[in-house]
């Protein structure tokens, strides 16, 4: 028998890729490290190796998650006939995108997160996203500052701030799954397609652009991502 | 001997008593629910009545703070000379200044609960005081968006957006506080107050008030309370 000798690189990423296979279709809650361990085929001690705790490898898949996408967004967020505004439209899009896709596959784990006794949880994978996020939206908005088509006098604080909108849509999230879940799914969509509307015209006030500018609630956004869960 | 028998009011007030002076004086971390209880003079299933853990104490006691200090603040905030512009720095004036005195007396206490791992106290805490501060702040973009004086479209939702803006200054004051003990006073305060400069002008702007209009950086105040920590 050949005993076929993996990288610390390759291993892990199986490790990730078992743990999103469990967590999709079990939930996170009613998955254990024993559960990953066992489908990993690794022992106890390897997992802990990489993972201090389950809450870890969460945070580390949402990382992994917001890289990937990221790099699909990248030839956009590249594209030379984009400006600032172009790009910044073309990041929050594509989150949206993402978040609609993954919908259908992180039924119970998207539910776990937005619960209000998980806001540990929740702000670790909120961590992890910024991490990648961040300097990206730095980056565009002190592109657009300086040409003069948005005013962000501190684009590595104003991307902090404007990232930290976001989590006021926890709550709102988990009141609006709540909704979905009572059968009020017209309401629900409704109402989180009302926040998430506010929450672009804040970020476009920020900046000093024209109401309505930045687009966060394209229609039937909220009622797609409600309708997957 | 005449035993006094007192309402459950007094009891749960004396608790809320005992436990702000242990844990301004000892700091929370260093403070027990037996000590609590010792200074008390009750039993724990007492405690436990009233309490369901160190931290939903702490909550309360947040809550108390913050409805005393809107207490204190009232009869500016219906000063009947001040229009919603004068109101909202008054509010936001009055809670810098709550911070300032409080601050010598709550050394240990908030430098904990500014600690990464504290992130599930830091919310309880917000959310205690975001409870009493919400609705005034609500009433009061209502009266100027009648008035025509700022533009609050929703004055519910953004009066919690405008308080999330808030929690982004939870790793800003770590930081500035971390800075303060290794010694770079000068710098931690310049950091704090220029965030805070940025905090009043996201205010400004999602209200569509001119830049500068909501003061939040008073010269002086992040050195005063990091002086006092």
């Amino acid at each position: 028998m050949i005993r076929v000798i993996k990288t610390p690189e390759v291993r892990l990423a199986e490790l990730l890729d078992c743990a999103q296979r469990l967590f999709f279709s079990r939930g996170y809650d009613n998955t254990t490290i024993n559960d990953i361990i066992g489908d990993a085929g690794i022992s106890k001690g390897a997992f802990y190796h990489y993972f201090a705790s389950k809450e870890a490898l969460l945070e580390a898949l949402a990382a992994r998650m917001a890289r990937d996408s990221v790099r699909e967004l990248q030839p956009l967020l590249e594209n030379p006939e984009l400006d600032a505004i172009g790009r910044l439209n073309a990041l929050f899009g594509g989150a949206r995108r993402m978040k609609v896709e993954m919908a259908p596959h992180i039924r119970n784990t998207f539910d776990v997160i937005f619960r209000p006794e998980n806001v540990v949880l929740f702000h670790r994978i909120d961590r992890a996203v910024t991490a990648v996020v961040a300097p990206i939206l730095t980056g565009i908005l002190a592109e657009g500052t300086e040409q003069g088509i948005l005013d962000a006098p501190d684009p590595k604080a104003v991307a902090e701030m404007l990232l930290q909108f976001r989590l006021s849509m926890g709550p709102v999230m988990h009141e609006a799954m709540q909704q979905a879940k009572d059968g009020n799914i017209d309401e629900a969509a409704n109402m989180l397609e009302e926040r998430m509307r506010l929450y672009g015209l804040a970020i476009d006030r920020v900046l000093k652009l024209p109401d309505g500018t930045i687009e966060m609630a394209e229609k039937g956004f909220a009622r797609a991502l409600l309708d997957a869960n």
